[in-house]
């Protein structure tokens, strides 16, 4: 799958302000960058930083006030692989040392107060693949997707008892049973195609189930192989794509993701990425 | 049914504080007192209250620093008519004015943040009586019965979230998902035999249908038509069995019930509250 | 001080509902009532309620689907006698049977969670008017009137945590310190004319100091003494200005409040609620 | 200062139960661990791992059924630098890439729910050093230390409310100020002498003050740069010293630290970590 992702932010900056952004996609085995430009207007000194251990990449800098324009483009050869029917669950004791702290409750995963209630609902589920599937399929079937139903505070505990959310919501309740369950689990966030417009940002989640992680979407928005990985990370809060310190208005987001099933050959040894300042 | 109430409070009380208990049977249609004494040592003037509305019934003092002992024993003959199978639920628009506001949200019973949630538990369950039931019966199937799982702070939602709780709690889920369908519900304390000690003050809920409130009792500890009626009210803090203005600690609490089939016949004209100060 | 109320509400009623309106003046000894009006169209059966304890009316009614109107209009004398300085504050055991119950608390007012901190900030001021008075300048000075940042589900502990809110939170918020200082308290909500449009409906709070209800309003938004009073309880819950059960939305809403000091003499005998359906 | 650590701890295992355990001192440059051993009876397989960048150190192994007892010794020398008076606050973008995640909320630090409050209680403060110890000075001031008053749940948002807590509970409330002020900060976990016995884990929090952490102890049980680092982390989450997973209970847990001012000389070479299995 080759996809192609153009994504447009305009901001008013009502004072000088420090921007965090977190668009571009990720260094991740499953996917092959193959060319990206980022632009942003007016001109600044950009600052790229790569997390060595999650692959996130972040550009920093000082928008003055004013108008701010920021352009990213991206080719992305995505192979994800699909886990094998049947995939365990690992015991708690060969679950790696890096992996471990997964299982922790973060600011929007409480899983730690969820205990009783994803024993409950999915004890009797099959160990392994069909379990976290069973969890994304309550979810979806008793979470009524709503926009406008949550904000950048609500937290799965929230969803869990108003039964409406969106993306994120959907995707943290998921990490968040699992994580009751001893399953490690992240969130994921990124780009994919989706058959109803408006494109936007995607959040869905992923398990570690025995040796891999595999990705769920409990909105079922699009099929969880597509997606151009942006960001993973221990919640929402890891994988903002925009966190601004200052004064400043997002004024309009354009996200634009095309696919296409048959990907030209790349060329290798070309500089992937010329961040236009 | 005729039950005999013997209650034993002692406190211990570090500066003098003002009591207002509710341990009195409640003046009530379905329960005829008909023997009755409260005592207080050391001896202290008593204020007694009744409120007018829902029978509920209080005794104000002021305690000196010092141990304090109440010694409450009654008889009463419990007449609590079963509900007609099939009872149906009010429209909106014929519940009363007095008991409209049993549908509003109260301390404990966040019925305007589980709507979602008890639409999707009940909404297929038959309207009335069968879908009260059937929301009792959920309670009783997914919430644990744990002592000390909740304190006096905890509500409604935390209970859905956490699986687990006491009599007053599975009493104040039944009560909001009740309200949350626009089914008028509300607190009832109490005093019933258990089959497994220890005795207890105990809390279940009544929900209003087709112009009778009826009584649930999602711990299914003992049969509704038994329960000696002490309070009625919005939530929890409407009936606490004491409420303390001051610094007192309760040292310990001894309740005994019996019940026995074949009452005697009440003899008409004695005085029933024999408050001994 | 003589107030004419007006108004207008438009409704958009999707599927037929049933309303109960809380928009008259109150029955209360503050306040006379010398003209008034209610308008619903189209013309539709109404049904009045008055609570007998705390004076609030009601107006219910079935709305069909399709556009509804309602037009109420009021002229009230308002007589408020302000507190006299120095006024103190009831020891618990004596308030009143049927005061003592706003102590508790209640959905929106957690009065059992903010005692550490009411007495944290409170314990120094002069018992009496004073310390509410203190309460009320510590919500004027340390909560921002920001609309938008509450909403109906919102509480006093949140207001406390969010330092932000509307009238109604800051209501609610001093309700719910004076509760935990044992001063018993509610929310009153009524018309006033505010120096900045637009108009709307108001909410503030009274509290018990000795022997008598005193009103409070942190907003500052308005003097307490031309408060029309609509409604008297024990939060917001009690007395909101619509409660509708079923799908309608509300299209418009028009408040005008006018004030003259010197009001023209009533004319007794005169029919005061004329209904018009 | 040399500290000496002794910990014991038994335990009553009723399932097997795969440990993690978080005893040992943290492999950091402010302190130098001279000698340390670490039992576990019975004799079990132990898997070591060290965080690599935050130096944190765990112990995992699988008991079986029955009694287990943990016996950690260590000497350490601690050479913690007081930070100059005055020490600046960095603005945020000159906040190193890898420290910026220490801005955002994690599980029991709601600094995006508190910043309205930190701004409101420190925004006089003088930037950077003085502000975080008007930070800690208002914890210390404000929050009772209250043993049984918070559990593992608990937030620093119920702190703020409930003005009570533990030496966690002063960290989180801490840390979630210093975010909600774009000051990086972080929980810091380990050992030191208190004059009070009993002696206990002990839990502080750091702040990132232009180019170095500094750390700050709001119950002022002892003096910071005495304590032996443990663990570091987002919150407690991340330095529990225990986390369990299967069904054992904790039957006793022994503390002593012994502090001397005059460290004899150590012997290099010597090999440190002798885990006796």
């Amino acid at each position: 799958m080759l996809s192609s992702i153009d994504v447009k932010l305009v901001y008013d900056v009502a004072e000088p302000t420090h921007f965090c952004l977190h668009l571009q996609v990720a260094d991740h085995a499953d996917q092959h960058l193959r060319e990206e430009r980022l632009q942003v207007e007016p001109a600044l000194p950009l600052h790229d930083y790569r997390d060595p251990v999650k692959g996130n990449r972040f550009v920093r800098f000082d928008a003055p006030k004013g108008q701010l324009q920021v352009h990213y483009r991206a080719e992305v050869e995505v192979n994800y692989a699909l886990p094998t029917p049947g995939l365990g669950e690992a015991p708690v004791n060969q679950i790696p040392d890096e992996v471990l702290h997964f299982l922790s409750p973060t600011r929007y995963c409480e899983s730690d107060l969820l205990g009783n209630a994803a024993q409950q609902l999915f004890c009797k589920a099959p160990a392994g693949l069909e379990r976290v599937q069973a969890i994304s399929d309550w979810i979806h079937d008793n979470i009524a997707y709503t926009p406008g139903s949550s904000d950048a505070t609500t937290t799965a505990q929230q969803i869990f008892v108003q039964r409406q959310g969106v993306c994120r919501d959907f995707a943290h309740l998921g990490v968040t049973f699992c994580r009751a369950l001893n399953i490690p689990a992240r969130l994921v966030a990124g780009y994919v195609f989706f058959d109803e417009p408006p494109q936007d940002f995607h959040a869905i989640f992923e398990a570690w189930l025995d040796g891999r992680w595999v990705l769920f979407d409990p909105t079922r928005m699009a099929p969880v192989e597509r997606l151009v990985r942006v960001g993973t990370g221990r919640d929402a809060k890891d994988v903002a794509f925009a966190t601004l310190f200052g004064k400043a208005q997002l004024l309009s987001k354009d996200i634009a993701v095309r696919e296409s099933e048959t990907p030209p050959a790349a060329t290798p040894g070309q500089p992937l990425l010329r961040a236009v300042a």
